[in-house]
Protein backbone atom coordinates (compact mmCIF):
# COMPACT_ATOMS: atom_id res chain seq x y z
CA UNK A 1 0.00 0.00 0.00
CA UNK A 2 0.84 3.13 -0.60
CA UNK A 3 -0.71 5.72 1.69
CA UNK A 4 -4.62 6.73 1.20
CA UNK A 5 -6.38 7.32 -1.70
CA UNK A 6 -6.00 11.63 -2.74
CA UNK A 7 -10.05 12.40 -4.23
CA UNK A 8 -9.32 14.30 -6.96
CA UNK A 9 -12.36 16.54 -7.77
CA UNK A 10 -13.58 16.13 -11.47
CA UNK A 11 -15.96 19.02 -12.14
CA UNK A 12 -18.77 17.25 -14.90
CA UNK A 13 -18.80 14.25 -11.93
CA UNK A 14 -18.17 15.82 -8.71
CA UNK A 15 -19.48 18.79 -6.30
CA UNK A 16 -17.39 20.25 -3.56
CA UNK A 17 -19.06 22.20 -0.34
CA UNK A 18 -16.50 23.59 1.16
CA UNK A 19 -16.55 26.11 4.57
CA UNK A 20 -15.01 27.00 7.55
CA UNK A 21 -17.01 26.95 10.50
CA UNK A 22 -15.86 28.21 14.34
CA UNK A 23 -16.60 24.75 15.53
CA UNK A 24 -14.22 22.05 16.55
CA UNK A 25 -13.30 19.10 14.22
CA UNK A 26 -14.94 17.12 17.58
CA UNK A 27 -18.18 18.83 17.15
CA UNK A 28 -18.70 18.39 13.36
CA UNK A 29 -17.23 14.55 14.23
CA UNK A 30 -20.08 13.83 16.85
CA UNK A 31 -22.76 15.73 14.57
CA UNK A 32 -22.18 13.02 11.69
CA UNK A 33 -21.32 10.06 13.81
CA UNK A 34 -23.87 9.86 16.58
CA UNK A 35 -27.55 8.73 15.54
CA UNK A 36 -29.52 11.60 17.77
CA UNK A 37 -26.96 13.99 17.38
CA UNK A 38 -27.18 13.64 13.49
CA UNK A 39 -30.98 13.66 13.37
CA UNK A 40 -31.01 17.15 14.85
CA UNK A 41 -29.05 18.63 12.02
CA UNK A 42 -29.04 16.76 8.85
CA UNK A 43 -31.82 17.61 6.85
CA UNK A 44 -32.46 21.36 6.10
CA UNK A 45 -35.66 22.06 8.02
CA UNK A 46 -38.75 21.75 7.29
CA UNK A 47 -37.49 18.22 6.20
CA UNK A 48 -36.73 15.79 9.32
CA UNK A 49 -34.37 13.08 9.88
CA UNK A 50 -36.80 10.62 11.91
CA UNK A 51 -34.78 7.81 11.98
CA UNK A 52 -31.40 7.03 11.72
CA UNK A 53 -28.69 4.51 11.77
CA UNK A 54 -25.00 4.06 12.36
CA UNK A 55 -22.49 1.34 12.07
CA UNK A 56 -19.31 2.77 12.36
CA UNK A 57 -17.07 0.43 10.99
CA UNK A 58 -15.99 -0.07 7.15
CA UNK A 59 -18.82 -2.02 5.38
CA UNK A 60 -21.16 -0.99 8.68
CA UNK A 61 -24.71 0.44 7.76
CA UNK A 62 -25.59 4.08 7.17
CA UNK A 63 -28.93 4.66 7.10
CA UNK A 64 -31.30 7.56 7.42
CA UNK A 65 -35.25 8.39 6.76
CA UNK A 66 -35.97 11.97 5.81
CA UNK A 67 -39.45 13.04 5.92
CA UNK A 68 -40.83 15.85 4.16
CA UNK A 69 -43.25 18.91 5.06
CA UNK A 70 -46.08 16.58 3.64
CA UNK A 71 -45.38 13.17 4.91
CA UNK A 72 -43.44 11.75 2.20
CA UNK A 73 -40.58 10.02 3.34
CA UNK A 74 -37.53 9.10 1.70
CA UNK A 75 -35.13 5.78 3.31
CA UNK A 76 -31.81 6.07 2.49
CA UNK A 77 -29.09 3.04 3.11
CA UNK A 78 -25.82 2.84 2.23
CA UNK A 79 -22.68 2.03 4.09
CA UNK A 80 -19.23 3.31 5.46
CA UNK A 81 -16.03 2.88 3.74
CA UNK A 82 -13.53 5.01 5.94
CA UNK A 83 -13.20 5.95 8.91
CA UNK A 84 -10.49 8.39 10.45
CA UNK A 85 -11.73 10.15 13.68
CA UNK A 86 -11.97 13.84 13.83
CA UNK A 87 -10.95 13.88 10.14
CA UNK A 88 -12.71 11.88 7.98
CA UNK A 89 -15.70 9.80 6.89
CA UNK A 90 -16.80 8.36 3.78
CA UNK A 91 -19.62 6.27 2.85
CA UNK A 92 -21.37 5.59 -0.22
CA UNK A 93 -24.75 4.88 -1.73
CA UNK A 94 -23.91 2.43 -3.67
CA UNK A 95 -23.17 -0.23 -1.61
CA UNK A 96 -25.14 -1.79 1.48
CA UNK A 97 -24.24 -2.85 4.54
CA UNK A 98 -21.67 -5.79 4.42
CA UNK A 99 -20.35 -4.11 0.67
CA UNK A 100 -23.54 -5.51 -0.81
CA UNK A 101 -24.01 -3.90 -4.01
CA UNK A 102 -27.69 -1.79 -3.89
CA UNK A 103 -30.17 -3.19 -6.52
CA UNK A 104 -30.68 0.36 -9.37
CA UNK A 105 -33.05 2.85 -7.82
CA UNK A 106 -35.97 3.92 -9.63
CA UNK A 107 -35.62 6.28 -12.53
CA UNK A 108 -34.53 9.78 -11.79
CA UNK A 109 -32.31 8.80 -8.74
CA UNK A 110 -28.92 9.09 -8.52
CA UNK A 111 -26.09 7.14 -6.51
CA UNK A 112 -23.35 8.93 -4.35
CA UNK A 113 -20.75 8.73 -2.24
CA UNK A 114 -19.29 11.47 -0.29
CA UNK A 115 -16.14 12.52 0.99
CA UNK A 116 -16.14 14.64 4.51
CA UNK A 117 -13.16 16.13 5.65
CA UNK A 118 -12.67 17.84 8.80
CA UNK A 119 -9.16 20.05 8.91
CA UNK A 120 -8.47 22.40 12.28
CA UNK A 121 -7.82 25.81 11.59
CA UNK A 122 -7.29 27.54 14.93
CA UNK A 123 -10.20 26.95 17.28
CA UNK A 124 -12.36 26.32 14.36
CA UNK A 125 -13.18 24.07 11.22
CA UNK A 126 -12.61 23.91 7.23
CA UNK A 127 -15.26 21.47 6.93
CA UNK A 128 -15.21 19.92 3.27
CA UNK A 129 -18.06 17.68 1.55
CA UNK A 130 -16.77 16.33 -2.18
CA UNK A 131 -20.04 14.22 -3.30
CA UNK A 132 -18.68 11.99 -6.27
CA UNK A 133 -20.88 10.56 -8.71
CA UNK A 134 -21.30 7.92 -11.22
CA UNK A 135 -22.50 10.10 -14.53
CA UNK A 136 -22.92 13.69 -15.34
CA UNK A 137 -26.63 13.27 -15.16
CA UNK A 138 -26.32 12.57 -11.89
CA UNK A 139 -24.43 15.28 -10.39
CA UNK A 140 -26.76 17.49 -12.99
CA UNK A 141 -29.89 15.82 -10.99
CA UNK A 142 -28.34 16.51 -7.61
CA UNK A 143 -27.15 20.06 -8.19
CA UNK A 144 -30.42 20.89 -9.31
CA UNK A 145 -31.93 19.87 -6.54
CA UNK A 146 -30.42 22.17 -4.37
CA UNK A 147 -27.11 20.42 -3.03
CA UNK A 148 -25.21 23.57 -2.40
CA UNK A 149 -28.11 25.17 -0.77
CA UNK A 150 -29.11 22.04 1.35
CA UNK A 151 -25.73 21.33 2.82
CA UNK A 152 -24.95 24.99 3.57
CA UNK A 153 -28.32 24.68 5.45
CA UNK A 154 -27.34 21.54 7.06
CA UNK A 155 -24.26 22.67 8.27
CA UNK A 156 -26.10 25.96 10.12
CA UNK A 157 -28.12 23.84 12.03
CA UNK A 158 -25.22 21.13 13.04
CA UNK A 159 -23.09 24.29 13.76
CA UNK A 160 -25.85 25.91 16.19
CA UNK A 161 -25.55 22.52 18.13
CA UNK A 162 -22.46 23.81 19.17
CA UNK B 1 -16.00 0.53 16.52
CA UNK B 2 -16.92 -2.46 17.17
CA UNK B 3 -14.40 -5.06 14.79
CA UNK B 4 -14.74 -6.18 11.79
CA UNK B 5 -17.76 -6.47 9.44
CA UNK B 6 -18.80 -10.26 10.09
CA UNK B 7 -20.47 -11.42 6.49
CA UNK B 8 -23.42 -13.79 6.67
CA UNK B 9 -23.98 -15.10 3.27
CA UNK B 10 -27.48 -14.76 2.16
CA UNK B 11 -28.43 -17.98 -0.08
CA UNK B 12 -31.05 -15.90 -1.96
CA UNK B 13 -28.17 -13.52 -3.06
CA UNK B 14 -24.78 -14.94 -2.38
CA UNK B 15 -22.39 -17.23 -3.89
CA UNK B 16 -19.43 -18.50 -1.76
CA UNK B 17 -16.66 -20.86 -3.70
CA UNK B 18 -14.99 -22.95 -0.63
CA UNK B 19 -11.78 -25.40 -1.24
CA UNK B 20 -8.99 -26.53 0.90
CA UNK B 21 -5.60 -26.53 -0.95
CA UNK B 22 -2.13 -27.27 -0.47
CA UNK B 23 -0.34 -24.14 -0.88
CA UNK B 24 0.09 -21.54 1.42
CA UNK B 25 -1.70 -18.24 2.32
CA UNK B 26 1.60 -16.27 0.93
CA UNK B 27 1.22 -18.07 -2.32
CA UNK B 28 -2.63 -17.38 -2.95
CA UNK B 29 -2.16 -13.77 -1.67
CA UNK B 30 0.94 -13.28 -4.16
CA UNK B 31 -1.70 -14.69 -7.26
CA UNK B 32 -4.49 -12.05 -5.89
CA UNK B 33 -2.03 -8.98 -5.29
CA UNK B 34 0.63 -9.11 -8.22
CA UNK B 35 -0.68 -8.06 -11.57
CA UNK B 36 1.78 -10.14 -13.57
CA UNK B 37 0.70 -13.12 -11.43
CA UNK B 38 -2.77 -12.61 -11.35
CA UNK B 39 -2.81 -12.33 -15.38
CA UNK B 40 -1.43 -16.26 -15.09
CA UNK B 41 -4.18 -17.55 -13.45
CA UNK B 42 -7.48 -15.43 -13.04
CA UNK B 43 -9.55 -16.33 -16.14
CA UNK B 44 -10.29 -20.14 -16.77
CA UNK B 45 -8.66 -21.27 -20.17
CA UNK B 46 -9.10 -20.84 -23.12
CA UNK B 47 -10.15 -17.26 -21.58
CA UNK B 48 -7.09 -15.05 -20.90
CA UNK B 49 -6.71 -12.50 -18.42
CA UNK B 50 -4.70 -10.17 -21.10
CA UNK B 51 -4.64 -6.79 -18.60
CA UNK B 52 -4.44 -5.92 -14.85
CA UNK B 53 -3.94 -3.15 -12.77
CA UNK B 54 -3.83 -3.20 -9.21
CA UNK B 55 -3.36 -0.50 -6.62
CA UNK B 56 -3.48 -2.32 -3.44
CA UNK B 57 -5.14 0.38 -0.82
CA UNK B 58 -9.16 0.91 -0.16
CA UNK B 59 -10.35 2.94 -2.84
CA UNK B 60 -7.69 1.59 -5.33
CA UNK B 61 -8.21 0.76 -9.13
CA UNK B 62 -8.27 -2.74 -9.52
CA UNK B 63 -8.69 -4.05 -13.35
CA UNK B 64 -8.87 -6.82 -15.67
CA UNK B 65 -9.31 -7.50 -19.46
CA UNK B 66 -10.67 -10.78 -20.15
CA UNK B 67 -10.17 -11.81 -23.47
CA UNK B 68 -12.25 -14.56 -25.27
CA UNK B 69 -11.48 -17.55 -27.61
CA UNK B 70 -12.77 -15.12 -30.72
CA UNK B 71 -11.10 -12.53 -29.09
CA UNK B 72 -13.93 -10.75 -27.29
CA UNK B 73 -12.80 -8.60 -24.88
CA UNK B 74 -14.24 -7.64 -21.40
CA UNK B 75 -13.19 -4.68 -19.35
CA UNK B 76 -13.84 -4.82 -15.71
CA UNK B 77 -13.13 -1.93 -13.21
CA UNK B 78 -13.68 -1.81 -9.86
CA UNK B 79 -12.10 -0.82 -5.99
CA UNK B 80 -10.68 -2.09 -3.11
CA UNK B 81 -12.52 -1.88 0.17
CA UNK B 82 -10.56 -3.96 2.49
CA UNK B 83 -6.94 -5.41 2.65
CA UNK B 84 -5.46 -7.59 4.97
CA UNK B 85 -2.35 -9.05 4.24
CA UNK B 86 -2.80 -12.61 3.77
CA UNK B 87 -5.67 -13.11 5.24
CA UNK B 88 -8.54 -11.42 3.43
CA UNK B 89 -9.42 -8.73 0.29
CA UNK B 90 -12.76 -7.43 -0.65
CA UNK B 91 -13.26 -5.79 -3.85
CA UNK B 92 -16.33 -4.07 -5.77
CA UNK B 93 -17.63 -3.47 -9.10
CA UNK B 94 -20.14 -1.66 -7.69
CA UNK B 95 -17.61 1.55 -7.36
CA UNK B 96 -14.60 2.51 -9.05
CA UNK B 97 -11.31 4.50 -8.38
CA UNK B 98 -11.76 6.63 -5.25
CA UNK B 99 -14.93 4.97 -4.49
CA UNK B 100 -16.86 6.27 -7.51
CA UNK B 101 -20.41 5.07 -8.24
CA UNK B 102 -19.96 3.17 -11.36
CA UNK B 103 -22.39 4.09 -14.01
CA UNK B 104 -25.06 0.80 -14.97
CA UNK B 105 -24.01 -1.97 -17.22
CA UNK B 106 -25.63 -2.72 -19.88
CA UNK B 107 -28.89 -5.44 -19.55
CA UNK B 108 -28.24 -8.56 -18.37
CA UNK B 109 -24.64 -7.27 -16.62
CA UNK B 110 -24.77 -8.10 -12.55
CA UNK B 111 -22.56 -5.93 -9.87
CA UNK B 112 -20.92 -8.16 -7.24
CA UNK B 113 -18.60 -7.75 -4.31
CA UNK B 114 -16.21 -10.59 -3.64
CA UNK B 115 -14.83 -11.08 -0.14
CA UNK B 116 -11.96 -13.46 -0.47
CA UNK B 117 -10.56 -15.26 3.16
CA UNK B 118 -7.47 -17.39 3.43
CA UNK B 119 -7.29 -19.26 6.56
CA UNK B 120 -4.15 -21.25 7.48
CA UNK B 121 -4.48 -24.95 7.69
CA UNK B 122 -1.34 -27.34 8.47
CA UNK B 123 1.40 -26.02 5.11
CA UNK B 124 -2.13 -25.48 3.04
CA UNK B 125 -5.18 -22.72 3.35
CA UNK B 126 -8.89 -22.29 3.72
CA UNK B 127 -9.33 -20.37 0.33
CA UNK B 128 -13.39 -19.05 0.31
CA UNK B 129 -14.49 -16.61 -2.30
CA UNK B 130 -18.23 -15.25 -0.66
CA UNK B 131 -19.31 -13.12 -3.70
CA UNK B 132 -22.89 -11.07 -3.00
CA UNK B 133 -25.00 -9.37 -4.82
CA UNK B 134 -27.95 -6.65 -4.80
CA UNK B 135 -30.65 -8.82 -6.07
CA UNK B 136 -31.46 -12.52 -6.64
CA UNK B 137 -31.54 -12.06 -10.69
CA UNK B 138 -27.90 -11.39 -10.19
CA UNK B 139 -26.71 -13.86 -8.65
CA UNK B 140 -29.15 -16.31 -10.42
CA UNK B 141 -27.13 -15.16 -13.65
CA UNK B 142 -23.47 -15.15 -12.02
CA UNK B 143 -24.70 -19.10 -11.21
CA UNK B 144 -25.89 -19.65 -14.55
CA UNK B 145 -22.63 -18.47 -16.25
CA UNK B 146 -20.79 -21.21 -14.10
CA UNK B 147 -19.22 -19.42 -11.04
CA UNK B 148 -18.36 -22.66 -9.48
CA UNK B 149 -16.88 -24.02 -12.47
CA UNK B 150 -15.32 -21.21 -13.08
CA UNK B 151 -13.65 -20.04 -9.59
CA UNK B 152 -12.56 -23.53 -8.94
CA UNK B 153 -10.98 -23.95 -12.59
CA UNK B 154 -9.21 -20.40 -12.12
CA UNK B 155 -7.81 -22.09 -8.05
CA UNK B 156 -6.81 -24.45 -10.29
CA UNK B 157 -4.34 -22.23 -11.83
CA UNK B 158 -3.48 -20.62 -9.38
CA UNK B 159 -2.26 -23.37 -7.24
CA UNK B 160 -0.49 -24.48 -10.53
CA UNK B 161 1.41 -21.65 -10.27
CA UNK B 162 3.13 -22.75 -6.93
Amino acid sequence: MTGPIVHQPDPRLDLVFERVVEVSTEHLWRGWTVDEQLKKWFTPLPWKTVDCEIDLRPGGKFRTVMRGPEGQEFDNVGCYLEIVPHRKLVWTGALGPGYRPRPAGPAGSFVMTAIITLQPRGAGTLYTALVIHGDEESRKAHEKMGFHEGWGKALDQLVALA
